[in-house]
């Protein structure tokens, strides 16, 4: 929260010196043919509320951040201009080609640095769905304030279920505040896995929101990465002069892919220098149609979403349907997701969500 | 077959004297959205080969007819021209409303006998699929010849399945030729008592397919349904004069509603007067998407029928796509049935074909 003097109304979420970065990629290819390629999932407007996740998570930042940064690729940077247009178009940061999390999220807090000098970052992804903004915003200025005593400070999402989707936190002893130590993190795990962290307690979703001083960041990167930290800085350095294509062109392809789970995350926790601020405000990452359905409530109705024609049912629990314009029955489909995109119809059933990534493939097979 | 002077080749079907009658009506409302009241089932290029039903029937017909009637609402009269132009204007006779097949096929031979004399006729559907053409004509050569006999002939479609969506024709003992005696007609039995008619032999499926003399059909007319028999014949005296749509207007609405199997083939066959002429020629009344599955080979491999774009299919016993004009992907949903119209998309399963008659009125109630 901002500083207010005790008894004033605080009016505004700004914290101070905090720079959202939002690193917008991923294709989302479970959610098949709504997002594809040339069209990834941030730039959806996956509920039909109107704004595209991508709109919905900047305007989540902006009352805490005094400077929003995108990264995206270049292929997406004239549609993410066009959805955000009052973030500075100095400030999507377009990557020539994908290198991995960690490259995108370095290359921000260096350009942060060589812009501005340290500030406390934020990283938070373009494409999930959390509905409590203001409950968010809290959770991250906790976050910035453990971040300042430098520490790399990760978002831990209460677990609703065992999920399989997700890496898990394992949280240690109470620092200051609402903060633990990081003890470790763990990749996806099996069911069993899951089930017995969820068991134990002590476990938080990872959700990849990662909040840190840019000059800690960029500490722990020439210490574990030396060659992506360097690289990074070149990169920074002539960002905003006459040499920018000439030093990406040369050194972005040199720039080690891995993610920043594995090149900072894992081995600083391990060093007992990650905290992680728990979280209970409800997140999504609305990965594919089988939970696009349930956040939507399909089953109990039949859910519409971008579509203004009728859908019937007959015999079924209620389906979810997506797009097209023209009326949808479904006929003794339990459960069934029917989506239409302007390229392609999907027709499957919440329990095959998982399978619909390789719907692209089987069509091109086809 | 036709008169052929021995050792020279046949070069026609044709039956002297023999007219068909084809009563076009039904909606087929479990083929929704292909096929609807303002674009019945026969009106359909059902499987995609180029030709609707009701061509390929006239098509069928043709070698061994003399003439062809069709028998079809008002609503349909320009459609089926449309598909039918060799079939001159004055063969396609329309009811002003449904009056169920009686009046129909009723109003038809006394219209034939009106302008040709008492003649044989063949009453077949406009909306059955027949593959192989030559033996239902050599089939309905052989009826015709009974028929002259003075019976009512029906032709038995040899039952490959316990099936519950048709009558069952009770065989007696031989008569001339090929043909038997009917002892009675059964209507759409349950699941066990199909079985047991199965197992037992002697039944045939009936396909509504009637060979008489108009006379005779006229005459039973008289006897059983004395009213009706002359109110058609009012009507079709009337039917080339100025008067026709004055008498059409006055007597068509009196006329009783009841089914050809009720008024005619039932009493008749239970005085003896009926004949079946077997016959082994494969026949599909194509009544719902499974039965257009099955014959298109579906599960095998996808199937699309009246579409151009591809067919893609993820962890599924292959589906039956039809119409439309985007790729379609189906994941996880075995035997699923895609169908897309002019108006609308239908989702569903083979297995809850029968439940899609009432997918329309689902979509009114949305």
């Amino acid at each position: 929260m901002t500083e207010s003097t005790m008894g004033e109304p605080i009016v505004s979420d700004i914290v101070h010196d905090f720079i959202t970065v939002i690193p917008a990629g991923g294709v989302g290819s479970r959610l098949w043919p709504l997002s594809q390629p040339h069209r990834p999932k941030f730039l959806l407007d996956l509920l039909g509320s109107g704004s595209t996740l991508l709109q919905d998570t900047v305007a989540r930042v902006t009352p805490l951040s005094e400077r929003v940064l995108i990264v995206t690729g270049e292929r997406h940077a004239p549609a993410v201009a066009d959805q955000v247009p009052d973030v500075p178009g100095a400030n999507l940061v377009t990557e020539p080609s994908p290198r991995d999390s960690m490259a995108a999220i370095a290359l921000a807090a260096a350009l942060i640095e060589q812009r501005w000098g340290a500030c406390v970052m934020g990283s938070f992804a373009a494409d999930h769905l959390i509905p409590d903004a203001a409950s968010f915003r809290a959770t991250v200025a906790e976050a910035a304030r453990v971040a300042r005593t430098g520490k790399v400070v990760v978002i831990g999402i209460e677990p609703t279920e065992p999920s399989t989707a997700f890496g898990y936190i394992e949280m240690g002893g109470a620092l200051e505040g609402e903060a633990r130590d990081v003890i470790a993190f763990t990749e996806k795990p099996d069911a069993e896995t899951a089930t017995g962290m969820l068991a134990r307690g002590g476990y938080a979703w990872n959700a990849g929101m990662f909040v840190v001083r840019t000059d800690v960041l960029l500490g722990h990167l020439d210490r574990l990465q030396p060659t992506l930290a360097s690289g990074v800085r070149e990169i920074a350095a002539a960002w905003d002069g006459p040499e920018r294509a000439q030093v990406l062109g040369r050194v972005w392809p040199t720039l080690t892919k891995i993610a920043i789970d594995h090149a900072i995350a894992e081995p600083v926790a391990a060093q007992g220098g990650v905290a992680v601020v728990p979280a209970s405000f409800e997140w999504h990452d609305v990965g594919d149609f089988d939970s696009l359905a349930e956040l939507s409530g399909a089953a109990s109705e039949a859910v519409a979403i971008g579509r203004e024609a009728p859908v019937g049912v007959v015999g079924a629990r209620a389906p979810l349907v997506v797009g097209g314009t023209k009326p949808v029955v479904v006929v003794g489909v339990d459960d069934a997701v029917v989506v239409e995109s302007e390229e392609a119809i999907l027709v499957t059933v919440r329990s095959a969500a998982q399978r619909v990534k390789d719907a692209a493939s089987a069509l091109a097979d086809a």
